[in-house]
C-alpha cells in the first residue's frame, strides 16, 4: 500500500489570497485521498473563505501550540486565533499579518525537522509584513535555510514544461555581478543534478546551462561572464560526472527543453528563468527549496493583494505545489524504508 | 488590384545558411506571386542551394553594379561574382563573406533609398566576419542606421504572439546600467506605438512596459531603476497621448500579452523579450527595424554554420519576414496614394 504522508500548509499572509487559495486546494477530494494535512493558520480567514467559495469546513480545529497533531483527522487546522485580523488589514501588507505568518512557517519547520510531518508546504507571504514585524527575510527560503541550519540553497521550478534552478534570485538585475561567481553556479547546478536524480528519478540528468549575456555573449562579443564563471562552473560539474553543458542563449535553450532534449536548466537570473517557467507552465510550476533536509514547496505566485476576498484566486499552483509535495514524501519515506540507516534522520 | 511590391533580398554571410534559407523561401508560389525580387547575392551559392533542395533555378542574373534592375522579370539576382567562395570558408567567419555580404546590404539599402525597391529583407551575416572585413557594425541594424542618416533605431520582433520592442539590444548584461536612461526606454515606446498605428493598423496600442528587475523591483525592495527611469519613461509617453503602463514584471507580463490584454510590449534587454518571442513565435517572429526611412525586416535566427550545406535549415522564419515586408510595401504604397505630397520622398 502507497504510504500517506502528512504535509503541513502554511497560511501565508493573512491579508493575502492564501487562506482562499489553501481552501479550494485542499477542497479537492483526490489530493486529500493522498495525504493527511495540518494546516498552520486561523480558522476565521480560513471558514471566510469556505464560505464564499461555498464550502463546508472540513478540517478539526487545534489549539496553536499544539506540538503533534491527533489524527486520525485527516484534515487538522492548528488555529492563531490570537492574530485575528478581521475589520482591520484586509488586502495590505501589515505587521500583524508579519507576525501570524512568520508564526505558521516556523512552527511548520519546526514540524517537519521533528519528523511530525513530511513536508512543508507555503502559501504566500508578504515580505512588506514581515519587515514590518521586524523580520529582515527576504523569502520563504532564507528563513526556511537558516531554520534548518541548510549551507546552500537554491531556488528550483517544476511541474510545467521547463524544470529550471537559479542561480542569482530576489537582486536587482545590475546586483548579479555582485552576487554571480562560479560557485554561485556550480552549486545550485550541482542540487539540481542530485534533486532530479533523487527526486525526480533521472538516471543521468541533462542539464543545460544558459548564458549571461545576449547570445551568451557570442565569443565574447558581448560580456566576459560565460567565459570567467559560467564555463569553469561547468567544467567543476563535469569532472563530479555531472551531465551539464552550456553556456546556451537564453532566448533560443528554452525552446531546446521544451522539446525535450535537456531534463531541466540553470539560468543566471530571476527572469530569465521564470519568464519561460511561467510562460509554458503558469498554474502549474511549483517553486522547490533545493539544500535543505526537509520537503518544501510552494505556489509560484504572490499574495494578489488587488484580488483578495473576490473569490477569484485560482488554487491551480498551490494544488500542485500540494501533489508535489506528496509525491516527494512518498518517494523519500520509499527510500528510507529501503535504507533502515537513514530513516533515523527523518523518519517521516 | 492589389499593389506588387519590389523586395530586396541580401543573401547574408555567404558561408551561413542565408543562401539556403532564401532559396527556400522564395521557392513559394504564394511569395513569388505577391511581389517581385531582387536578390543581392551570389550565383554560385544560390543555385548549390537550390540543386541540394532539389528546385529549379528560378531568377534572372543581373551583374553586380545594377542599379535598377529590368523587369517584367520576377526575381532578379543581382550576382557578386567576384567574392566566390567555393572551396575556401564554408561555414566559418571569413573576410570575403564580411566583404560580400556588406556590399549586399549597402547596395540593397541604395536600392531602397532610391525607391527602386519598396522594402529591404535581410538573410543573417556573421558580426565575425564584417569585422575581419573590417567593419565595426554590431549587426545590420547600425549599418542600416548610418547609411539611411536614420537619428534612433530600435530593434522590434513581430509575426508570432508577442509583439515587442527592446530599450537596449547587444550589450552585455550588465552593461545595461551603462545604456538604459529615459530616453533608451522612451524612445523605442514612441517608435513602437507608431509602428503600431502605421503598420499594423491598431488605433490606440495598449503598450507593456517591463520592469527591470526581479518583480519590476517590487517597490524598490530589489533596484530602483523601475522608478529613477522607467516610470518617467511611461510618464512622457502617456503625456504624449501614448497608452503605455507598467512597469510590470517580467516573468508575468508575456502571458498577459499573449492573451491578448496589451497590443505590445517594451523589453529592458535583449534576452527579456526574446524569451518570450522565441519561445512563443519560433518561425515565425520577424526582427523588424524601426526609425527608419526605409522597411527593413530579417528572420530572428543566425547564420547557423553547424548546420550549413546540410539542407536542413528552415525557411520559416525567412518566408515571414518576406511575407511581412510585403505587407508592409503594400500598407506604405496604400497610404502614400492617398496622400500624393509624400509620395515624393519614397515613389515605391
Amino acid at each position: 500500500m502507497t504510504y500517506r504522508p502528512t504535509i503541513a500548509i502554511t497560511m501565508g499572509d493573512p491579508s493575502g489570497i492564501g487562506p482562499e487559495v489553501v481552501v479550494k486546494a485542499l477542497s479537492d477530494a483526490q489530493l486529500r485521498h493522498r495525504a493527511k494535512f495540518v494546516i498552520y493558520g486561523m480558522n476565521e480567514l480560513l471558514t471566510y473563505a469556505a464560505d464564499t467559495a461555498e464550502f463546508d469546513v472540513f478540517w478539526w480545529r487545534a489549539p496553536a501550540g499544539t506540538r503533534q497533531p491527533v489524527f486520525p483527522h485527516d484534515v487538522v487546522l492548528i488555529d492563531y486565533d490570537d492574530y485575528s485580523i478581521l475589520g482591520t488589514a484586509l488586502r495590505e501588507p501589515s505587521k500583524i499579518g508579519g507576525e501570524a505568518s512568520m508564526r505558521f512557517c516556523v512552527d511548520a519547520i519546526d514540524a517537519a525537522i521533528a519528523g511530525h510531518v513530511d513536508a512543508v508546504v507555503t502559501a504566500p507571504i508578504a515580505k512588506e509584513s514581515w519587515k514590518l514585524a521586524g523580520y529582515k527575510f527576504p523569502g520563504h527560503t532564507e528563513l526556511f535555510q537558516q531554520r534548518t541550519h541548510a549551507r546552500h540553497v537554491a531556488m528550483m521550478f517544476a511541474g510545467g514544461p521547463i524544470r529550471c534552478a537559479l542561480a542569482t534570485t530576489h537582486v536587482p538585475l545590475l546586483g548579479v555581478w555582485n552576487q554571480l561567481n562560479i560557485g554561485a553556479v556550480f552549486r545550485p547546478l550541482e542540487m539540481l543534478h542530485h534533486a532530479l536524480v533523487e527526486w525526480f528519478d533521472i538516471a543521468s540528468p541533462r542539464i543545460a546551462v544558459c548564458g549571461l549575456n545576449p547570445h551568451a555573449g557570442e565569443n565574447g562579443q558581448f560580456g566576459d561572464e560565460e567565459e570567467r564563471i559560467i564555463r569553469p562552473a561547468i567544467r567543476m560539474a563535469r569532472d563530479q560526472g555531472i551531465n551539464a553543458t552550456g553556456p546556451y542563449p537564453g532566448d533560443t535553450i528554452f525552446l531546446q527543453i521544451r522539446d525535450g532534449l535537456f531534463d531541466a536548466a540553470v539560468a543566471m537570473y530571476h527572469d530569465q528563468g521564470l519568464i519561460p517557467v511561467k510562460l509554458l507552465g503558469f498554474d502549474r510550476s511549483v517553486n522547490l527549496t533545493l539544500g535543505l533536509p526537509i520537503i518544501r514547496t510552494s505556489p509560484d505566485h504572490g499574495t494578489a493583494f488587488d484580488i483578495v476576498g473576490k473569490n477569484r484566486a485560482r488554487p491551480d499552483s498551490m494544488r500542485a505545489a500540494i501533489s508535489m509535495a506528496i509525491d516527494l514524501a512518498i518517494r523519500k519515506h520509499t527510500k528510507n524504508a529501503a535504507r533502515p540507516d537513514s530513516a533515523v534522520i527523518n523518519p517521516g
